[in-house]
């Protein structure tokens, strides 16, 4: 098959459509001939030689994709040749094949092409900001960075589940955006201090993509009983924590990502999405944002396009 | 009745047994009749200026009685005059008689005076190590300050609900009383860096009383998935967090006080302890651990005894 091989660490023109072995499916995965994947934020930091896949991961970038399941391997009773799917990857997205561990695999909620763009946001809102921060019907999240894949997702999440969602962004193109997904108010960063902002509308949950950078000021404005979780480090690693603030208001900081996770750990997540995500987006309540689809052997472009930061929502790969 | 009155912030001394007017209990409220109270590190705070009394809640020091119900107001339906209790109090135990609303009462589950070394050790480990972190059977419990009132709960409760448990102390006669109570290992911290000591016996929970001085090899130490619960700051308010370390083993750091908690919040609290705590304790399967009982007239001596750190368990007022 052919895929995308980093040739070296580097810019966007070390990625390389190449020809290389079939994936071959393990004890317990099926092979996905892909129809289209998606590019996230770790696969630039992995191009660059800054986030090495896990242990055992592809070498080949892309975290999620879709297609058509064409080989299931011994131990996999749930799954048959021909099923349409959308699968969580440990990485080898961006591919003509990837071999997956059957519990990463779900169904295709919407179109073949659409459905790429749903697994890495889905899987991650859901993860965090309903079974790590237990978002309840009424609360109030804000989400940084609405206008992101993720955020696109986290705003139409917290609305279809009944909370009032606020986010910041950094246009008012984005923010626009975001309020016709549903968001009931939109921060523009560059022009007002979210945490000033917000003293009198307090988020209950916070998805976070800055790390060291907002740690102090999402501490300050989150609501008593607040949860704060922090699934990016754009704004640094290390920060300060104000241990009194958060004892003030019993509040809790957590933090994680979707990629480390055992198979197990991330079909416990995919079956709460398949279950709880799925119905929404099949019957129209919730659509991917789609950006662009470019071809996969022009990933490059892909690449160029998430780092200059202009986009809404996600960039696809098609095959 | 008497009471204890703070004459002015400062040093033990301040503590005056006086003439004060009885309380009256407020809609919602009982009147308890003191059989004792206990001494909280809170109490040392509050006597020293540094920790007010939440709004509403009463000047006199005391979080937590034991005692008989003298009146009943209005709307409560649950508790009678003559009911032998316990009490998780936002202020007023250092005194003959205390007004408490309805839902932070609990039966006594033994006798009288010891039932009030229990409240306020048993309501902190409840609320945090079993509500907030979810200690689950078979995981690894880290108890800071094992030989503490809160220590010597959080180790029988951690091995009554089937947990390895950890301690840290500051002399091996505490450490030998952690491992009496049930600890299964204990670590003299004034000899070792516990951080360095469990890196291959890592806690899923944490129960930390140091804040920031412990902010950095709670975390470091912390297993996958673990849970950093602190309710204490002996060791400073503001520490760096290390967001990378907590992301990558996908941790969470809460902190929490009992005392600002609503009527509501705090009843939630006790309806849980009296129904899987109190059962543990009538049975004997757990003891409150009293290091001494001191008549509350001399609350300053008290106070002197926990300022010393010596002592092992709770230290009581008797009336």
């Amino acid at each position: 098959m052919r895929a995308i091989v980093i040739s070296s660490p580097g810019g966007p023109d070390v990625l390389e459509w190449r020809e290389v072995p079939d994936p071959v499916p393990a004890r317990g995965e099926v092979v996905i001939e892909i129809t289209a994947s998606a590019v996230n934020r770790a696969d630039l930091l992995q191009r660059q030689g800054l986030y090495p896949p896990p242990p055992g991961a592809s070498e080949i970038p892309g975290m999620e994709c879709s297609g058509v399941i064409t080989e299931v391997g011994e131990g996999v009773d749930t799954l048959t040749v021909g099923d349409e799917v959308t699968a969580l990857l440990a990485g080898g997205g961006y591919a003509e094949k990837v071999a997956v561990p059957w519990q990463q695999v779900m169904p295709a909620p919407t179109s073949l092409a659409e459905s790429a763009a749903l697994p890495e946001v889905a899987c991650t809102v859901w993860a965090n900001v309903f079974m790590a921060a237990r978002l309840r019907k009424g609360e109030t999240l804000l989400v940084h960075g609405g206008a992101s894949g993720i955020g696109t997702m986290a705003i139409q999440l917290g609305k279809a589940f009944g909370s009032r969602v606020i986010v910041t962004a950094g246009s008012e193109a984005k923010l626009e955006r975001c309020l016709a997904l549903g968001a009931d108010r939109g921060i523009n960063y560059r022009e007002e201090d979210f945490s000033q902002a917000l003293k009198d509308d307090r988020p209950d949950v916070i998805l976070d993509i800055m790390g060291a950078k907002y740690l102090q000021p999402n501490v300050a404005v989150l609501a008593h009983g607040g949860r704060l979780a922090i699934i990016g480090m754009q704004g640094g690693t290390k920060g300060e924590l104000d241990i009194a603030a958060l004892l003030r208001k019993r509040g809790t900081v957590m933090a994680s990502a979707l990629r480390s996770r055992t198979p197990d750990e991330k079909g416990a997540i995919c079956r709460g999405v398949a279950d709880s995500v799925w119905p929404l987006v099949s019957a129209g309540a919730i659509s991917p944002v789609v950006h662009a689809e470019i071809p996969m052997e022009h990933a490059a472009e892909a690449h160029r396009m998430l780092e200059a930061g202009d986009h809404i929502g996600k960039i696809l790969l098609v095959g």
